[in-house]
Order: C-alpha cells, then sequence, then structure tokens
C-alpha cells in the first residue's frame, strides 16, 4: 500500500520506478488503447455480406423495391429483425442510417428546434439540463454540450447511475430535459443496470413533460465473458404509465461493420409518429440497400447471437491481457480500482485522485496513446482526476499486455509523484 | 384558341368533353406521373455495384479500412470522383450519407441552431426569409418552412430566377438568408441557368454576411436529348471574390440508387471547415462502405457520362411521349404552355389561371395521380392555380400517352368550365 509508506521508502521507490520509466521510454513502443474500435478480424466477420444483396429478388422488401424511394421508416425486414431482437413491436422501430450517433444528436436537435409531441422547442427555454452518469461516453456529452445544454454529474455505481439523486433532480426540476444511459455494458465501466434500477427509471414522474431516457443500448448483444441480462426498458415504462418517457438506441456498428452499419430509434408509437413527422423534412428515406444486406445477413436474434459469439471469442484474451495486467501490476497497492465487465467495449480505471491527466501524459511521451483524462465527464472535466477508459478491442492480446504494464508503470510513478509532492 | 369562343360554342364544347371524359372514366385507368421516381429499369443500370466491394482489397481507402471508424468527411476516392465530377478539389467536398436533401435540411439546421461561420444563429433572430424561384421544388419549401423561415417567391424564367428581383432582395434585406436554387434541368421546369444568370448569382453582395445560395445541383450530369452547359458556381463565386456564398449539392440518387446512393455537399474550403466542426458532433461518419462501392463502380466523370447515356435512351422516348402528346392535344387552343426541358425528370405545364386544382381532381377521378397542384410553391400556394408537374419517368411511353390524353382531356374540361362561370 503506497499511502502506508513512509517519505524515505516513497523517494527509493521514485528512484525506481523512474528508471523503470526511461528503459520503457527506449524501447519506442507505438501502442494504442484509446479508441473503442473493432479489429478488422471482427469486421471480417461480416464479409459475407460483402455481396449482398446477391440477385434481383433480394432487392424486392414486402414495402417495396428497396432501390427506390419510400418506406421512410426502414424496410419491413429490417424493422422487423430489430423488433425481434429488442422484443418490440416493428412500429416501434425506424430503421436509420449507418450512425446511431445521427440518431441521437438528430433527436436532441429535433427537440431543440421543434420540441418534443408538442412541448416547448428547448431552443425557447431558457435552461435545458441534461443527467450524465459518470464516468460515460464523451460523443453523448459532445451533443449536448453542441445545443448548450448544461450537463448534470449522477455518479455510477456497480446497479447503474445514482437512481436517488436521478429521481430527485428529474422530479424537481422542469428544466431536466433527459438523461443519457448505455444501459448494458456502459461506456466506459462495463455495468449493466440492474432490474432495481431499470424499474425505477420507469418508475421516474419527471417534473418536465418532455423528459427523455436517451437508452443507448449499444452494446445489447456484446456479450463475451456471460450474458449479462437488462429488463425491456419499453415494455417496463409502457407497464408503469410512461410509455412515452424513452428513445432507445442501438446499432450494427459493432455486429457487423463500424463505417457501413444500420441504427435504429425504439420508442412507443406516438413518439415514432412525432419522431416521422420530422424525418418526413430531414430526409427522402435512409439506405434502404443497406437495411436489406443488413436483413438478409443477420437474418433473426439468433443468428445474430451465433455471430456476437465470434467477436466474443477474438474480445476475450482482448480483455483477459488487461485484466491480468491490472491484477499482476496493481495488486496490494492500493493506487486503482477497475471494473471487470462481462461485455461490451471497455475497461475503466480509477486511479489515485490527481493522476490520471499525468498518468496520460507519462503514456503518451513513452508511446502509449490513451483516451484523454476527463473525457468521460462533461465538458472533459472529471473532478477527482481519476478516471481513464482502457479500450482493449483493436491491438493484440500481446500488444495490450505491453501496454497495460507500461501504463500501470506510468500510474505507479504519478501515485508516487502525488505522495511526494 | 378557346377565349375567340362565344358562350354557345363554348357549351357545345363541354357538351363534348364531358362525353369524352364519362368515357376516359369508365376506362378505369390506374396512371400516376406524380413522381420524380426512377423506374426499376434504370435501377437495374446499377446492378453492377450489388456484388462490391467484391474483395477484401477493396475495402482498403487510401484514407484507411472503410469498414471501420474515421474518415468523417468521406473517403478520399470519393472525394475525390465527386471533385472531378464538379470541377473542383478533393477539399471542397464532404461525402455523405445517401440523401441529398439530408444535408441540405442539416445545413438549415446548423444555421438554425449554431449559425453560419460565426453568426448569429438563425433561431435567434426575430425574421429569416429565403428566396424561392418559382416553380421549383417542394421538399426545398418543406425545409425552410420547417424552420420557419419566410419564403419569398422569385418568378422564374427561361433563363433562370428573375435576377433583378433577387438582387433586390438579396441586397436590401438582411433577414433574406439563402435562395434554393435547381441550376441545371430545374424542377419542375426543366430550366438550366444561363450563363449570365450565373455571373450575377456570383456578382451579388447580399446584405447578410450569411447569405447562402443553395445550388442543388440534383440533374447536373442528366442529359436527354442535349447536354445544356452550367457554369461552375464555385469557381464563379470564387472569382467574383464571394468563395463563400454558396453551398453545392449533389447526389447519385438518380444514377445509382434513389433509395441507397451516395450525396455531397460542395463548397468552400472555409465553407467546408465550418460544416466539418458540427458533423464531428453529429456522426461518427457516414456510410464509407457505400461510399467505396461508388467510388469503384462509378470510377470517373467519363465513365459516369457513359452510365447516364443508359438512363437517356430510357427517359427519352418518356419525355418525347409527353411533349408530343400535349402538342397533339393543345396546340392551338391557348389553355396550356410548358417546358421543353434537355434532361432532368420534369416537364412543366402551366394551364388557364384557377384551374391548375381543378385539373388535377378532375385527372384523380378518372384513375390518375398527378403532382398535387401548387405544390411547385412555397406553402403549397400557386397564387395563379396554374402549374402543374409532369413526372415521366416511371410510367412506360404506352402509359404516358395515355395519361397525357387524359390529362390534357382534364385541362381542357377546366378550362372550359372556367370560361363559362
Amino acid at each position: 500500500m503506497y499511502n502506508k509508506m513512509n517519505r524515505t521508502e516513497l523517494e527509493a521507490l521514485h528512484a525506481i520506478l523512474t528508471e523503470e520509466y526511461k528503459a520503457a521510454k527506449e524501447k519506442d513502443l507505438k501502442l494504442d488503447m484509446s479508441r473503442g474500435k473493432p479489429n478488422p478480424r471482427q469486421l471480417d466477420f461480416s464479409d459475407g455480406m460483402s455481396g449482398m444483396p446477391w440477385g434481383k429478388e433480394d432487392y424486392i422488401s414486402s414495402g417495396g423495391d428497396v432501390r427506390n424511394y419510400g418506406m421512410l421508416s426502414g424496410i419491413p425486414e429490417a424493422r422487423k429483425l430489430f423488433a425481434d431482437l429488442f422484443e418490440v413491436s416493428p412500429q416501434n422501430v425506424i430503421v436509420g442510417g449507418n450512425s446511431s450517433l445521427n440518431l441521437m444528436f438528430d433527436a436532441v436537435s429535433r427537440a431543440y428546434t421543434k420540441g418534443i409531441m408538442g412541448n416547448t422547442p428547448w431552443s425557447k427555454l431558457d435552461k435545458v439540463k441534461f443527467l450524465c452518469p459518470v464516468p460515460g461516453y464523451d460523443r453523448h456529452f459532445a451533443v449536448t454540450e453542441y445545443f448548450g445544454v448544461e450537463m448534470i454529474n449522477i455518479p455510477m455505481n456497480e446497479e447503474g447511475p445514482d437512481m436517488a439523486l436521478v429521481r430527485e433532480r428529474a422530479e424537481s426540476d422542469e428544466a431536466v430535459k433527459g438523461i443519457w444511459c448505455v444501459p448494458k455494458y456502459s461506456n466506459p465501466g462495463g455495468v449493466t443496470y440492474s432490474d432495481r434500477v431499470v424499474k425505477e427509471f420507469a418508475a421516474l414522474s419527471p417534473r418536465a413533460a418532455d423528459f427523455r431516457i436517451f437508452w443507448d443500448n449499444a452494446y445489447y448483444a456484446h456479450d463475451i465473458f456471460a450474458e449479462d441480462s437488462l429488463l425491456n426498458i419499453i415494455t417496463e415504462c409502457e407497464a408503469a404509465g410512461k410509455p412515452d418517457m424513452v428513445y432507445e438506441f442501438a446499432s450494427t456498428a459493432k455486429i457487423t461493420y463500424a463505417g457501413g452499419g444500420v441504427s435504429v430509434i425504439i420508442a412507443s408509437e406516438a413518439n415514432i409518429k412525432d419522431i416521422e413527422k420530422s424525418i418526413f423534412y430531414q430526409t427522402i428515406s435512409y439506405d434502404k440497400v443497406n437495411q436489406m444486406r443488413h436483413a438478409r445477413f443477420l437474418k433473426n436474434p439468433e443468428n445474430i447471437r451465433e455471430h456476437m459469439k465470434r467477436h466474443a471469442s477474438l474480445l476475450a484474451p482482448k480483455f483477459r491481457a488487461v485484466l491480468e495486467g491490472l491484477d499482476k501490476n496493481f495488486a496490494g497497492l492500493g493506487i486503482a480500482g477497475w471494473t471487470k465487465p462481462n461485455g461490451g467495449y471497455f475497461i475503466s480505471v480509477d486511479l489515485t485522485e490527481g493522476t490520471a491527466k499525468e498518468t496520460v501524459r507519462l503514456c503518451k511521451e513513452a508511446g502509449l496513446a490513451l483516451t484523454g483524462a476527463g473525457a468521460t465527464f462533461p465538458y472533459g472535466r472529471d473532478p477527482k482526476d481519476s478516471n481513464i477508459r482502457i479500450a482493449p478491442t483493436y491491438p493484440s492480446p500481446e500488444e495490450l499486455a505491453a501496454a497495460i504494464d507500461l501504463f500501470c508503470l506510468c500510474a505507479k510513478l504519478a501515485a508516487v509523484e502525488k505522495l511526494l509532492a
């Protein structure tokens, strides 16, 4: 335990770590654990899609010719596929383009310019606030920051966001219009919301009529070591008499192609109608040929689960390399805690307060790129300067083992420097 | 000439036309000239794209793996293809998703929520106005209507919009923020803007610093009977010292697939940078696999022109059927004028004032669907109730001949009723 050491011991340790760091720097490493990016081998799993649709008959959806105009809310085959996967009805689903972030941005943009279901557009209000479970996904926070929304940190625990705080904020303040959630294998903690948390979400009575839970179910099918179970927020909200309180989002970015998948928004029929009214002005239709490609390739939920097992088999050794490295290097030192998710794309590490930025800086100087410290918080500001997101998917297990050793060395050095300061 | 007839003659004519109309109704026709929709045979011209990319090497763009994240502004191969086609530099081009309407909507939306290049967001202004050459494209007008923009009709003539009026409005009123243009084979008139008109656009000195020409070059490559020439608005504005005054848009919706093409926005580098700043928040990237598919399939401008000749060979007999039908039925009656475009997707007919709505109603009752009267004007209001858009691309030449006969009969009946009223 570093914090049990006296100054002399710490100084001796500092000298050793400094030597080790110098040696590491001399290795001229080029490592990257910064980006939640699929490895090309994962992309290869969807190569079967490249020749699709195969023949003329594959262009004919039950809704018409997918190559032509029409079917604004998506082709029936794709709506059904995602309805089956997320256990809702096809009329609860709009299938979009390749980016679910774009669907989320558009949802906030619509609320801002036109208002949700007849409510005052957010652009006409003095103040709009969003609840942001932290650590969270930087691109979510960036969307609300873009629209000038005030973001309020909500701590995450092992069951999900601190629901007492969510309730208090949402139920007391009409300016609170929404919350960003990644309910399964959260980015970056890998936390799956417990049944209790999901039920407490559905039981919310927000002060604002246009409060929406932005339920980004990005990793719904992305199990690695086990299958976390997650309650269906759509049916839970329905059962609680709040069918319109949630927008659910998902995509195939990490099922098929990050650069050429399809995305969905799932919501109550009243929400879907409200959204369609705006989409009509926004576009002619989304890319329906790609929707057909996906419907034909992914087929059904069972096949998607089989497909995801291939991803898992590639990702498991990578996550294991990171977790073992963290164990080996940090055990007993009292300077770091981390999550051990069953799936998803990230591992979240909490270092000694006030050392995250310095750790990232030291890593960078020694050739290891990490997600910027603070990125997992609104405005890029981690009040404790402690959280770091580890993204193990792109590098090889060997690269990850080397990267984690270097990361831990830098974190130790930063921790000792902090204690000596 | 109907307006030279006396009442007795008109009544006799009315009786004849009424009989003919009754007979036509009994044929139980099902005809449709309402939608600017490619015929499936046109879509077949791009079937070669269905098996693409063909192999792993086709996924590797010079900017990286198109299946993965990155390349927000489009893959270099697609940017170059469109840069070559529109005679600009790749850094003037952002390649988007399948819908150029979506790029236009997003451009207005950005101006509304964030402002263009540091100017006041339109949402913060009391009044925003757009100039709308009429007749024009209903989906353009719908976008500005969605954002509460006041639309001002600008008459079209055979050279393009009435530039004296454009100049007067744009140069006197700071609330005038833009103009919708379809500069080649305009929708619906098929007018290509003359060199003089394009140069007058480039020479504009709008009162508003954030005035933008929305140059929807939708039919740039869509020649049928001849190749109208159109000056390059980007280089013209550059030469006139107003490089930032224009956003140009285009897509492959009517080159490859209406439901699965790619779109582009073309503008000065300063504009592109301003747009990229927002797109960063909006999406992860556009569908780059589809961009690669298009870059490989369309290859270069020469090949696109060859490809478009196939479309032309299919469309020429259709346009001819409509034009011959109009000639045959309307010659010498003085109740209709129409355009004879060299390309594009539409023919525009101007009927006796106050008879367009009635003509559409009569057609509908006899089994012929037409674009709604008024659709070619902002707010759906044609002040003269005269203009009708004919869309000849989807039906066969035989269907079109029958449809035009019926259309002309209805127009004649409406004209006689009007004269008798």
